[in-house]
């Protein structure tokens, strides 16, 4: 294992983040918010020098593999929580550093799960940094550093071991030969439809922060809000607004580059845009149809199924009504698109729409194998022959994600809350949606859940955004080994 | 598709189940229950005659293949089903046919799950018979039948398709190399291990309709009893006895052939039985020290805790307390043994600990493959190698498993019951556990569920015990193309 390269490129990062944190440092001081302040000018300089002795270290080798892009990716994202967490922390408006730390990981991760139980007391400059941690998160902290130029003597510039390591999804499409300017070409359409969403909600009369931060929210897929209320303190036309949004930020971005090259028909043959699209739009009507008798009107009632239909399988996590609160079948819909989640390549969380539908195609071809045990039947995705192992690596992802799952509901059970609440805790925190239902429901927050059960769920959301091998890896022991 | 000779075994089985009703006949009107005497008498005619015509088929081809045994088996238990509900329906003690169906489903899958809201008020003859369907169900219908003499012929004699298709677990061990040997060697471990428990209940005490009911409820794993306080309607004695049953029915059958064999050592390799034993043991502390509180002394929770333990991970679903009421930490680990279930080649349901135990081997294959992605790495069991193929076909199974339990809590959240009940319901009846939690918990039944969810939950313990495929693949529509 190559640390020093490793360490080099976790202190350039850290630097990134000393840089990432000036705004909000600066937007504390404008409000007068001195202490936040104070606490972002320390964590930025803690930050800085962390960094910047790191990145001094002298590298031996420029040898760069698999190992070493997801060792890279997985210690960064927890050092990165670590410091992103102080601010909170040194400030005194989260007293406990578990639970800064928690709120920074769900933050960067997109889940949006809270521990505060009352948001609107939060100072400016922390709500900002709070919101602005989803969309650094969302299109991928070490993307982003890339995107900005050369890392560590640019010997990673053409290297997709980090790229594969922190995108979301069974399989990297690599749109350019070169990696740097795939991260450029993602992060300029990132940029430009989260600058289009921020236009139109200053359009809607959202005062400038709360449409900073709710777009922040949106593009990364995170969720966190500046009102207690969450996207039901806006207007309809808000609303409406981030839903589009939401189910924007949720396609792979991909599709969006192709667009540009003006290849409508490849975007078309997307299997995965369709089978997305569609289960938002049956989701939406089935739940409309249940709900109705909840709300005035068809109108009322699809205007809030299909906003948390695309906050839920987006994994956001926005809310305009308490979906805890709806009739079982609702509840139960939501809770399934939670595990679905968005499309692969996208900023959205959840087994992603392609696993799924691989899943399902390698689940129909077992079955005809049992009819016809000496034929050769192959997994075919928009039009393409999808390799063995790939289709392998997939179920295997779904066996791990189960026992994960499995293993983190056991923990949180401690807790003695419902068990409702212990599966969608789990659930919410695992697949980076943030609510789930009862006690951590839209209207409740992660704040009563023990000690332990928020160090589990930090972990959860960690290997759910990262898509498991980065951090499952820091755990075996073959890595540390010489 | 050869169907004649699908026909001609189906009817060879319903000849057979025709036979078996007549103790539970006879049981009737010694007890002088006239009505449920005449229901047994009219379904035995009609099963019998059925049988008769439908065996005399004559056969073109004696192709039997793969296809023909999973079609066979499928059919055959809907058949076995359909007929084996009659008597409950014409005695009008379940006057509802698909609560019949239910109730007679439940039996033969030895899954336990009871739409009866008062099991006490049943007629001595039709409990005997609802209780027998469970040690029926447990080894194989079909497989009985097999033990029996040979089948349409003789031409199934040596085929493996069968006993592959009714058989739980992801590879069939075959003891000797008779197929029809085999099946006779496994039916006498079974009656033997039967006999043993009903006259160490007769020790007890046990009433001996109670007692054979009760042996028969175990040795199938299924879990019908004939009290409305199941098994903590006993004395301790009884209920340890059964206790030790349980995890003796839940042991993969071929290993007591080897015990048999006196090949010790290769039982002790077992990897399965390990985990098996472990397991139960682990789980049987925690939730000891989870529900101390409740009883008075380690002995009586140590008690309580080993009996649910040992009743939900072989998927018995007999009951000596009210687990529902338990902690959520002990729901939580009753829940997760549901799914494992017991030993394949057991009469156990859920997935099975080596399908656990494979899908585990090879979700830590797939992280090493991460980290080293060129090297070729093994999965092995009880120091052999396993298939790539059968790794696969594991894979699958969890995935096809984990499709259908969404599917069914969606349907059954119609019903608008608490997540948790819906959630168990399915699990419960997939696993072929019995009860879950909430409404279907140990004290409640499956009676105030809607018509649709009784016949999804019907199907669900058809696909759970007959292992996906056979009842699967009658829905394929190239089965029934020429």
């Amino acid at each position: 294992m190559n640390y020093r390269i490793i360490f080099r490129v976790v202190g350039r990062i850290l630097m990134a983040v000393a840089a990432f944190m000036l705004p909000a440092m600066i937007i504390s001081f404008c409000y007068g918010e001195m202490l936040p302040g104070y606490a972002f000018l320390g964590t930025i300089v803690a930050s800085g020098l962390c960094g910047f002795l790191l990145s001094k270290i002298k590298q031996k080798s420029r040898n760069f593999y698999a190992r070493e892009g997801f060792v890279t990716v997985g210690l960064a994202w927890i050092v990165v929580s670590l410091f992103g967490a102080l601010p909170f922390f040194f400030s005194g408006e989260i007293p406990n550093f578990v639970d800064a730390l928690f709120e920074t990981v769900s933050g960067f991760t997109t889940t949006g799960a809270s521990i505060l139980p009352n948001v609107e007391a939060m100072s400016h400059g922390l709500l900002y940094w709070r919101s602005f941690t989803h969309w650094l998160g969302g299109m991928g902290v070490l993307v982003f550093v890339l995107a900005l130029g050369p890392v560590a003597g640019g010997e990673l510039g053409d290297s997709l071991h980090l790229l594969r390591a922190e995108s979301p999804g069974p399989q990297v499409s690599k749109l350019v030969p070169r990696m740097q300017r795939t991260a450029k070409i993602l992060y300029g359409i990132y940029i430009v439809l989260t600058l289009i969403q921020v236009v139109l909600l200053l359009i809607g009369r959202m005062p400038v922060l709360d449409a900073v931060t709710t777009t922040f929210g949106t593009a990364g897929t995170g969720g966190f809000s500046i009102r207690a209320n969450s996207l039901g303190a806006y207007s309809p036309y808000c609303q409406t607004v981030t839903t589009v949004f939401m189910i924007l930020f949720g396609v792979n971005f991909s599709l969006y580059y192709l667009l540009l090259m003006r290849e409508v028909r490849a975007v078309l043959r997307s299997e995965e845009l369709r089978l997305y699209l569609i289960t938002i739009f049956a989701a939406t009507l089935i739940i409309t149809l249940n709900i109705l008798s909840a709300y005035g009107s068809f109108g009322e009632a699809f205007h809030h199924a299909i906003f948390q239909v695309a906050s839920i399988i987006t994994t956001t996590g926005f809310a305009t009504a308490d979906f805890n609160a709806w009739p079982e079948l609702s509840r139960a819909i939501l809770l399934l698109l939670m595990f679905m989640g968005a499309c692969a390549g996208s900023t959205g969380g959840g087994l992603k729409v392609s696993r799924v539908l691989l899943a399902f195609k390698s689940a129909r071809r077992s079955v005809h194998r049992t009819l016809r045990p000496n034929s050769v039947k192959l997994v075919h995705m928009d039009g393409e022959l999808v390799e063995d192992s790939t289709v392998s690596e997939v179920q295997s992802y779904f066996l791990i994600y189960f026992f994960i799952m499995a293993f983190s509901v056991l923990i949180v059970s401690l807790d003695n809350f419902s068990f409702e609440t212990s599966f969608s805790a789990v659930a919410a925190c695992l697949n980076n949606v943030g609510p789930g239902l009862d006690v951590v429901g839209p209207t409740g927050n992660f704040a009563s859940l023990s000690l332990l059960s928020k160090l589990v769920l930090i972990f959860d959301m960690l290997l759910g955004r990262l898509e498991l091998y980065p951090i499952l890896i820091l755990f075996a022991p073959a890595v540390w080994k010489k």
